[in-house]
């Protein structure tokens, strides 16, 4: 038998449909990645005691709490993991911190930049994660190393959507996300910061952009579209949309690279497949073509199932847990960390301000 | 200026649908393909006079004539082109050869294989064709030449679909081809024919097969729907189906190649496209890829508009007699024509003993 | 705090690829389906006593065995979980079964017809469950809604495709799926066997059939591919073809529907997505339409995640085992279990028998 | 017999790639147009008269001249057509214009707004036509219907592409459309004009908007790609992307529609499928459905083949053309016409003026 693991306590603060996602993670990342470490999920907390204890009792947590602030200090806590709309991201990981915890975050990381910029500054000496998950769909992974190898060439274009039409449904606006309160924004925070996030990662830094937003709905303070046009610092152009009104879209989070050499393209609601497009083919030969990435030899294919056996929506937190807990034990740096979501934080901020001022930002960092 | 072109004078028999396809052909050809001889649109003949001279009027023939038995003998004539219902084709087919014309003839060629082999002998010293027209579209073309350079290695499957849904729709099934003894059958000679045809020519003789039909809908006596199964001389096994029957498929002539090597898939409903499997390539980056059939370096490209332009049906007409048209210059022999035809009616023959005595039917060439 | 589960202590024999899929539906059934009974990964068992010590301890089964006939008298067992090559299904099922256990099985049931009908028998009074996972894709239950609520219409044609390319590497080929003594067949087994389950599940009995079987590979004593034709009791007629020389293929698992009313299709390869035609919409609407199969009001839609958001191979065999331990709670019968398996076999027995006599063979139950 | 046809001689000038197209919609129109005019190509002008006499016989032109100006004030012609580059459109037209003929022109209409304005006053009085041909795409004109009929509802997004990979093959760039002294623009106004002319037709005034501007290629004068960001009088918001380093597109003219009820979408690589999303459907029916806009009752689906038939590239001026004849025929106003090219030349101006002040640019009319 293999060497024990060590045991890591979690404290999950939030307990909706994120906090289920991160329960499966917990429980899930060690039957696919060999990391020295095993998350126990110790104790989960949120203000509904009844839903609090159905959630517990479906995902094993050992106990609950309403009192975060308790919880956090807790010595037998050595990560806290906080899943609750976005407007407590900053008290919580704040606290978290301050007690010398392990921090983990959804996104986005805050409700303003300065927020961020408080954040990432208290949580930088301890190992920290934001929940930018769609850096480890295998798909955008395996369109990374295709870039890093050069098979794109130099990058012309790099175009992003991320639509749904939750907005559209009358029946699914009522919740926090459509209140600026508490989310701080609406699409951008929402779905153009994971657009954002994949672009730096991807693409490298943005030097200026020009954002326009838009609220469809009436009575509602939150931004409902969001479009932005970007100058990367590797000449490239971008375009970036995010909407909660594109009607045919579940949750279309899509990007496109054309470079000199070749195209890039992944749509989240295919994720298991990449398109890529080799522009040093012969001409009668060249093709947009369709890759299955589950192996062999692509990012993850080894962690999960066969080659030609589909992952989902949730191993996406699988591999980003799996990969934070390796760097924990090689005591890396782990990316996307706080610093990697204040750097989208930053992005949104000048797409807000840009928005206003109806002008171009330069971003200086 | 070029020198002028011959012309060849042209009697048309028939004036439906497919009489329309094959005038803008005649008139077509000479645009798109640089040919010694230029067709006339001579004389039109069929037995409904008014509709007969309101096609001539549309298309600009210039005569009509309601009697086929005295044009097929006209000495100005020098091609016969036949566009008419099935049971007509051996007629007029053998009364042209007799009269020494130049024959094209719609497919299928006949209404049995009895009356194929005459035809086909009758014919055979003549310049012939048969509208075989999908081999000409640029993407079938292009499986070829990828399967003539060995792209596909060897061939283990060949796969094989001709589905359309019009006999579903009461609407348009009093047509003669849903009456045997006009059309000779059912789908089996209407849109098997044509998959059998493509196959023979990309994957070669059939050495065996079985097939079952069935008629769905009451009172008719033709086959709605034929299944084949059939092995090739070259080791390959295929499947073949050909259904009226099919909702969701307008037009869906498809053939899909498996081989050692690679992978091609073709869809007439998006004919501008070939999809091609190069399984030499690093496991990582193996996809089915999609091919805009429209050049650099495709069949036709250079003929019909510029890399990016998509063509249509009619095309596979107009290629089909510029190669006839040069063949002729050349005095070379013209495939598919009698022979051809003659080849695939032999399949069919087999196919419907075999749907009959329900066994398997050999087929010695 | 709800009620305490029942705790299900499970023996598992075998510790391959698919012992670990087992593995995970084991540990995951409880927090996606709310049953009464909780699976406990009590023993597992295998012949290789390293590779079952680090499966255990990365599955988390608390023990490990070599000696599947004592595991499966032991007292504190319930569940015996069949996961090794099919040739040893029979004995560890029958000594299960006469044990008194609940057992699940791999597919295919069995190595032939006989030795399926022996374990039927054996099994009968006894829940049982076969694990034909494919069902249990939501986008294949909804299909099936669809059918039963006659959104189809009269059923014309069941087209079948399983292609994979495994065959075509020689790198793949040693293992006991290419070896008749232990896997009975090749692509008949593996993946015909879960076509025609479906086929049967969508489409009702088949009452007669022929198929041909195909070795390309020399040297190895098992089909590579088989093509079949059938006829189904509702008057339909059927196509399927299973290969392992299909390049271009990875998991290709699918299924066409055509009806009177409409079509579905469905390809594992993108198990998330369910096509559908609407016959009965105006003309000029119609077209075939992508349904991504996550909710609202889709099959399992309320036990994975939020709609969008997709799932993956494992979840079908999550799913198998929801339903499988909600029947338990409800003392229903499961299905597909040893009996619908067995009907699946006298399919693949009779495809078996046909391609040796090519003939067609009737099936009379 | 009908009536004979009123000839309309045509002086063409231009014999490159898109006067062959013209060329050829000249021949075809009647075929498939039941026009009261019969267009003669009566006399072709270039300046090559090598090449202009292979194009005349070629494509049956009568005469042949290099000298467009005295042609233009031939009494016997009656339609003059421009097909040359850019910077000549203005001069021709204007002279055209002043001999009283009809004008049709190749777009984009003018390489500046002030030419534009002048050469729409000049032929303001003149039966008029310009060559936005995309208008006349049968999914195009359907998406057209459909939004007319309110099956889309409140429009919130226009999403327009316009992409190639021309600029980035180096063997493609020394011609006229990468010189700004004839071209004008770059990709501006090659293909954005064509995604804008579509917007304003389908989704009315652009009242604002904001653009960028790249050139990828060193030495050279226009840009390769232009993004832009725009509001639309009736409320939606807009992105348009041209660009000619697009790898992995050949000639995608896309656009994407979203609204209260449904989303269509349309790329002119897959010209006859238009994709159409009902948000009316019930839930769990709603999907992105592709149409074969081949009829029935699909815009121009009587004029061209029978359902299923595909059309190409060059029935998009076949049609064109055959409205435009109708339209005189009826003494209505053809539609796009100068004006409506002079509109799109405010919206390519602002633009330009935009990318130059980096800022946005109002629209007022």
């Amino acid at each position: 038998m293999p060497e024990p693991k060590q045991m890591l306590n979690v404290a999950m603060i939030g307990h909706g449909f994120i906090g289920k996602v991160h329960s499966n993670a917990f429980h899930q990342v060690g039957h696919f990645f060999p990391t020295p470490y095993q998350p126990r999920l110790k104790i989960i907390c949120g203000r509904n005691r009844a839903k609090l204890e159905a959630v517990a009792s479906q995902w094993g947590w050992e106990e609950v709490s309403t009192d975060w602030r308790a919880i956090v200090e807790r010595k037998d806590i050595q990560v806290v993991d906080i899943a609750v709309p976005n407007a407590l991201h900053a008290p919580i990981a704040m606290a978290a911190a301050a007690a010398g915890k392990i921090v983990l975050c959804e996104k986005p990381l805050a409700t303003s930049r300065d927020e961020a910029e408080r954040m990432a500054t208290a949580v930088r000496h301890l190992p920290n994660l934001v929940w930018f998950n769609y850096r480890r769909v295998p798909a955008v992974a395996f369109a990374k190393t295709l870039l890093n190898e050069g098979r794109v060439g130099q990058i012309f274009h790099y175009r992003a959507l991320y639509l749904n039409q939750s907005g559209n449904d009358p029946a699914k606006t009522s919740g926090w996300r459509y209140q600026r309160a508490i989310a701080g924004s609406g699409a951008m925070g929402d779905l153009l910061s994971h657009a954002v996030d994949l672009a730096l990662d991807l693409n490298g830094k943005i030097t200026g952009l020009i954002a326009m937003t838009q609220t469809f709905a009436p009575a509602r303070d939150v931004d409902d579209a969001v479009v932005m046009m970007a100058r990367f610092a590797n000449g490239s152009i971008g375009s970036f949309e995010a909407s909660r009104f594109a009607a045919g879209s579940r949750n279309r989070n899509s990007f496109e690279i054309n470079g000199s050499l070749g195209m890039l393209r992944f749509n989240l609601e295919n994720l298991n497949w990449l398109e890529f497009f080799d522009a040093t083919e012969p001409a009668n030969l060249q093709g947009i073509r369709n890759l299955l990435v589950t192996g062999p030899n692509h990012p993850y294919a080894e962690n999960f199932w066969k080659p030609g056996h589909v992952i989902g929506y949730e191993h996406t937190f699988i591999a980003t847990l799996g990969d934070f807990l390796g760097t924990l034990g090689r005591k890396e740096t782990f990316h996307p960390n706080f610093d990697d979501a204040l750097a989208v934080q930053r992005v949104l901020d000048a797409a807000e301000r840009s928005a206003e001022s109806k002008s171009w930002v330069r971003l200086d960092r």
